[in-house]
């Protein structure tokens, strides 16, 4: 059994979409991140950074792992699935999760912020974090031109990448004239794991407000 | 042989030290990001992303490999060193891998530029990247008051994270009473391939004004 900590967001939903697909026996324990339940000592022992997801790996002597695409890495090679045997299409699989991880992830969550959230709207930031979007959506656009998935099979890499890419009208970013990308974005929504995974846990009904409010307090203000 | 394409970065220097600590024969081709080199279709043709580091192993059918932490993974795989091979160990090191990736490298990239090169100066946008690096710094200090490493061995994981850390004062994070993140980049400053790695390719010579323009021409202003 897999015990999951997360929440309704898109680093969250990569881990309920992998464990889905996988099939494998899971947990979810959904944290109150308005309530910092990420910030408490319970969950700062199983993850020291303070954010979902994470998991506890009861049938592997309670084995934690935090930071989704380690979360990723660690249950492909538990079930044998979704990281390709071969090792070049394994290093591939692996090359565009980082990319997600480092790119896609990180300045999608900065546009998210300063677009929605800041309490100053600072065009010139704003614009960085949509421009940047932009020019990693076109790198994938281009990639997937001849890919049927980011490493030819489907694996964890799409997992990482859908669940952020599929929010591309709240970051304020466009995918206008992205045929392959948005081609792959439609192969991806028609899965089943995919469809169950990004609702759960449920999304807590909120109005723009509360949202806000919720998102102002993570933010330390 | 492994060919790398580099310049003199923080993600740069991840696979010039890993490279120096593997052994493995490789040669070096700085590109000058000034000149965008590393848009060039040449390079595009290694790395669809447009950035450094890439590395191309001509003993592997002249496999191309993007993203630093994908490249780490790589070598160590190859070289059969610098991952630990006990399955606990080895996720650790990929969990740590992965919070470089997806936190200390973008957050500490943002406070770089918002400190150090952006046109206006938006205080509140430096105050945000600042704070998060030194509460990503806290977490890395916690977590070495009891581990040698970060995944208790040498691996990857601190070759990603030094040529970070490291640079602490350009990003204008203080490190003022994480004694272990210090005594930690206190062993990691002693080994010879640590203090070779970050020499390779040798910093060109410039004015602060000239690395101001090189990094506002890559920022695209």
């Amino acid at each position: 059994m897999i015990d999951l900590y997360t929440a309704a967001t898109p680093n969250g939903f990569k881990v309920t979409i992998a464990l889905e697909e996988l099939g494998l026996p899971y947990r979810v324990t959904p944290l109150d991140l308005s309530a910092l339940d990420q910030k408490k000592p319970d969950f700062l022992a199983i993850n020291p950074n303070g954010r979902i997801p994470a998991i506890v790996d009861r049938d592997n002597g309670d084995f934690p792992v935090f930071e989704s695409g380690a979360i990723l890495i660690y249950l492909a090679e538990k079930a044998g699935k979704l990281l390709p045997q071969d090792p070049k299409r394994r290093s591939q699989a692996i090359q565009w999760l980082m990319f997600q991880m480092g790119g896609v992830g990180p300045m999608m969550g900065q546009a998210n912020v300063f677009y929605r959230y800041f309490p100053e709207k600072i065009p010139a930031a704003i614009e960085r974090y949509q421009k940047e979007g932009r020019r990693l959506f076109e790198v994938l656009d281009s990639h997937l031109a001849h890919h049927e998935y980011l490493a030819d099979e489907y694996s964890i890499a799409d997992i990482a990448t859908w669940p952020w890419v599929r929010i591309y009208d709240w970051s304020g970013i466009s995918i206008e004239g992205l045929t392959h990308l948005q081609a792959w974005m439609d192969r991806m929504a028609a899965k089943p794991a995919c469809q169950k995974g990004i609702n759960i846990p449920p999304r807590k009904e909120e109005t723009p407000e509360e949202a806000a409010q919720r998102v102002q307090k993570l933010l330390g203000r």
